[in-house]
């Protein structure tokens, strides 16, 4: 059995969606493989936020003056060191019109501003801020919102890819699920022509007249390839839909495809960031290392691959019930006591460490100052008894784990700015793209939601776009 | 103009070395290849430690009693999280045979121990400490010295690579200088045939009939790679001989190689052990992080990757004072105070943060403890006044750097145990080995000195042992 079309692209998530999108509008037949029932991916059980600015409709609703360069100069901060500069540039440049893009894909945003600390609003608000107002972001770019989320309370992944699905289809592409790829086809002259894979248990062919794109996602959900690439990653929780096994990389690797940044990660702390900001976040000694009302991401980031574990949120009483409810998350100390000798104590820790780092944190806040490490003045005051300790490895919400942390893997295929495959020698694979957690994207050591669908679809646009203008 | 042999070696430090040997020991005819002027590579400018236990000879005369499982207790803690327990275990149970091995080949050890913290003696003792005796590692194993030193002051990588140079050359082996290998030649089955070279501007081919064994060192020196790899030593000084640019990594990937643990590297921040000791390393908040007396590879990826720069060597007049002429390697304090109040504003630090680090050391040293990071007792006394803060910025004995770091990266080819280069799909490329920091070995994400020069040569003599048993 052989299928053939213009442009074969390889995994329904988001990135897949805005790739098949793009090359059947200029023109394209299009087909899309998805091993899965249906289309959606890791991206339908995100949290859906889209990391977008330069001056939005909604962020202009909401009374806030943005641009491309702003933009930039937090991103290059927040994804950085290292971040990728060149696809950043490009990414920023571009994302009042990728806003729109989703906006005309029917996507959902509401002209309304989440305006507290939180990995997820419970609220369908269509902006949040992911870190752009915390320190030192807040001295090297304007501080601006930039979250953008389609009007959904928490999850709103699923809502997302309803639309992008929906207009994939529309724009005539053909969707095979059920159907896993296998390996690359390559022509004689070594330009990938296809793709050999399996629908219940039948062998089938695809072949592309233009060109193949890998959506396919990360390898979080493969052991073997995290143990060798990014093992920091072992023995955590996995955000993903159980597929993310690394199937496009290896297969693009088997034809002599270069990778990049194969072992960084990103990683969520299921850490009450409602709480954090009203009190602090220890690592296992006591010792603060973050101002906590930097986006979650960037605390996990700095606790889990940085610092000791068990990790602690330290708050009292007052603070804790000063917690709007709808920012709790059913979320309950697991240790109280009345002095803090008390409380060190069951947590392990030793006499004195946590006094002595609640005593710098309370004689600085008494004078609205965090010196060690900015915390902004609102939500400084002295810590007073009784005081609790929140352990992260509790979760929130039904999202848990063993440790307390969950990630996913953000190194993949390396890419040009138009989502070509380079190979090891430089230039790109002929017929062969990539984009979304299958490739390495804008991102450097740090990360901040809504920069991997926002990536995976911005350059998922770019690759379908140079596919469909390819030579067939 | 063509070359033939058994098996060709590409590059002579401390791995090429022990792989060519072990070829022509089995009777292989053997071509060496360095683009140097002359063997010895990154290795013969390193310090020369060799990881050797499991009760060698030198172990033994001075009165330690170790064995395999006490010596890998030690390495998977130490080398990790994450270290390859498979190429370790085979590494610990083969020491004491790989030590004599070194013997046999003229390599001096003096059966002396050097008993004082340090990154290299000055003096030419065969035995010292790397961080067995240091928590958590005394928890762990028993405690005894495993860093194999050839008979040299400081620097001892140079008699080393002398010994092995001249080893290589007894035993039959063909060395051509001033000869850069430029890719390797596959046959029309798949299998590995030689290389193509330059010497002089002239192009030369070298065909092995038996195998190729990349022994070509790390990337390091290849800022490209370490951007897309391991950006982590991005701006920091080099530890290598200047031609570690990866070229025997790259050239495998060029024919389908896999990689493994690219991102990994060694970082040694030039912070004086000998005064850590007596005082406290601190990052840039005035924080402790780790027991000083860990060895000093450890405390520096404690400091390098995970804690905020710059890191300062506190110390008071009296633990300077302390330490032996021969530990100071002409190493001043950049700044020097009365009280702690003073040094911390000198240093940049919040007001109260180092004297809160030194009260707590100080309450505990007192009665000689130190429940945060568990220094050894024998070092702990409370700190008195005077005080001052090293830089490690400054360097020491000739090693600096701007950052007062320097490292190289632990990443490479994927292996098997006898040093065959793993394809992607998983089974190795027939003909080709690869060996030293070329290829990913022993380590996880910690490292110890002499595990480098330990697995390039112990994976390189079984590489050289697996090459000469090849088909022709």
């Amino acid at each position: 059995m052989t299928h053939e079309c213009d442009v074969l692209v390889v995994g329904f998530g988001a990135a897949g969606a805005a790739a098949a999108f793009e090359a059947a509008q200029a023109g394209a037949s299009v087909n899309v493989l998805e091993r899965a029932s249906g289309a959606g991916g890791s991206s339908a059980q995100s949290g859906g936020e889209l990391y977008l600015g330069g001056g939005t409709a909604v962020q202009r609703a909401c009374g806030f003056d943005d641009d491309a360069d702003n933009m930039f100069a937090f991103l290059a901060a927040a994804l950085g060191p290292h971040a990728d500069e060149e696809k950043l540039r490009l990414y920023c440049d571009d994302s009042v019109e990728h806003f729109e893009w989703f906006r005309a894909r029917g996507v959902p945003f509401a002209e309304s501003l989440y305006d507290a600390p939180g990995w997820m609003p419970p609220t369908k608000d269509g902006l949040m801020w992911l870190g752009e107002n915390a320190w030192p972001y807040n001295t090297i770019a304007r501080p601006v919102p930039r979250g953008h989320r389609p009007s959904a309370e928490l999850f709103a992944g699923g809502i997302l890819m309803e639309k992008l699905a929906a207009a994939v289809a529309a724009a005539g592409a053909v969707t095979h699920t059920d159907t896993r790829a296998g390996s690359l086809l390559v022509d004689g002259d070594g330009r990938v022509a296809g793709v050999t894979a399996r629908t219940f248990g039948e062998p089938v062919t695809y072949r592309a007249r233009k060109a193949v794109i890998l959506t396919t996602g990360g390898f979080v959900d493969n052991e073997e390839m995290l143990s060798h690439h990014a093992p920091a990653l072992l023995g955590h929780g996995k955000v993903s839909d159980g597929l993310d096994d690394g199937s496009g990389i290896r297969m693009a690797q088997a034809i002599g495809a270069a990778t990049r940044r194969m072992s960084s990660v990103e990683v969520a702390l299921t850490a009450l960031p409602a709480a954090l900001v009203r009190g602090m976040l220890v690592n296992a000694l006591g010792q603060r290392f973050i101002n906590e009302d930097v986006y979650p991401g960037l605390f996990s980031h700095a606790a889990v691959l940085h610092h000791p574990a068990p990790y602690w949120i330290i708050v009292d009483e007052k603070g804790y019930e000063d917690i709007p409810e709808g920012d709790l998350w059913n979320v309950h100390p697991r240790h109280a006591a009345e002095t803090l000798a008390e409380l060190e104590a069951e947590l392990g820790m030793p006499a004195g460490a946590l006094e002595a780092t609640v005593d710098a944190y309370n004689r600085y806040a008494e004078r609205g100052e965090d010196p060690y490490f900015h915390k902004d003045q609102k939500w400084l005051r002295p810590l007073v008894p009784p005081f609790a300790a929140i352990d992260p490895r509790d979760g929130f919400f039904g999202v848990g784990s063993e440790t307390g942390v969950n990630g996913f893997t953000l190194g993949g295929l390396h890419t040009t700015i138009d989502g070509a495959v380079r190979s090891h020698s430089g230039p790109p694979i002929p017929g062969l793209y990539a984009a979304g957690r299958a490739s390495s994207g804008i991102h450097g050591d740090g990360y901040i939601s809504g920069t991997s669908l926002g990536d995976g679809t911005f350059f998922g646009r770019r690759a379908g776009v140079a596919a469909a203008r390819e030579d067939a």
